[in-house]
């Protein structure tokens, strides 16, 4: 049964991989499954069919048979308990990469989504320039803590896990910033995610997704 | 081997039960386990003992034996793993009850968070004013979101689940607000978790350590 992924129909950044398939596209490459993508318009979120789906009318879904999963998190956290590669075995190195994956989600990426939020959301808001100094420190302090526990080892927890994958993704949306280049290790760390096969195939694909097709 | 968590040595909310450690005391209490609790200072918090166990400074971490874990997701998760009453057994209502985990702390609770920001740690700047009507809007609109998904039933998929237990936690973060009120349905799904037995142990404990022992 092959699984069938939402992404947006157009992906706001253009194809610079950012948007929430990429991550779902990334660990299904590393399990080694093949997948379909279904495009979701604008208009189309909002809409009830989709709603059934997510019922934040959001991207990436995943439809597989008769599971219907949403959250990019659930939907890796899924295919990383079915296939191999993306969890270890042993128990107690199991439930840490879970927790770097949690981490990943609750712990960086909420400031960091912040920047969105001021540079985009409120951008023609008077506090917007403001403002901004209070973000990044918040989002440097994060990064400070996560530098010094990734040390210079490879990956966070012995082999790559789901939770380098969604650490890695969480970061890269920083790289338009310039930021992680005060911290050498963690802009190393990434690049090697960048590097692994299953990563480059999928930024392929979402960047020929978003960009290949005519505007519909 | 009784599973050892931490939490504030005293909760900045005073014993309201919005500190992190009463998810997973509630967790705890729903799978019928016996824990201890080991008190943390602000001063602490940022020391290298404790940053050896969260390397983010936080609270609630949890030790079993030679695991340590981070992250409240990530500790009920774990919990939820291992004993029965917090996940289902059956394999695409896990994934599902899994996927609600992940939506009430990476949808629903970010913007609740904000709320959090522009009150207390943007309190004093110019914008704190101008800028909670846009907060609040963004909790709104996933409120709606998340009342017209549960409409009329008990739990959000099927029975009380782990991913009942994060979203109720998330959402009780609104109560002093009072903007609960706007959704009748979310505020009774709220209630129904409240009135748990396990909750109102878990609660009650909370309560009993930020209050009953002198400060240090």
């Amino acid at each position: 049964m092959t699984p069938i992924i939402t992404a947006f129909e157009r992906s706001p950044d253009g194809g610079k991989g950012l948007a929430r398939d990429t991550r779902v596209r990334w660990a299904l490459e590393e399990a080694g499954l093949a997948y379909e993508v279904r495009p979701v318009s604008f208009a189309a979120m909002k809409e009830p069919a989709h709603l059934a789906v997510h019922p934040f009318g959001q991207i990436p879904t995943y439809e597989e048979g008769d599971l219907v999963l949403f959250e990019s998190g659930a939907i890796i956290f899924h295919i990383a308990s079915h296939h191999a590669g993306l969890l270890p075995d042993e128990a107690n190195a199991r439930a840490r990469a879970i927790t770097w994956m949690f981490a990943a989600l609750n712990t960086v990426e909420p400031p960091i989504l912040d920047l969105v939020t001021v540079k985009f959301v409120e951008a023609d808001r008077p506090w917007s320039k403001d403002r901004m100094p209070l973000v990044v420190d918040r989002i440097r302090h994060r990064l400070r803590q996560l530098a010094a526990r990734l040390g210079s080892v490879e990956w966070l927890d012995g082999d790559f896990s789901a939770g380098d994958l969604l650490m890695v993704s969480v970061l890269l949306r920083l790289k338009p910033s310039g930021m992680l280049d005060e911290f050498p290790g963690l802009a190393a760390y990434v690049a090697r995610g960048e590097a692994r096969p299953a990563y480059q195939r999928a930024f392929a694909a979402q960047l020929a997704f978003n960009t290949a097709r005519p505007t519909g």
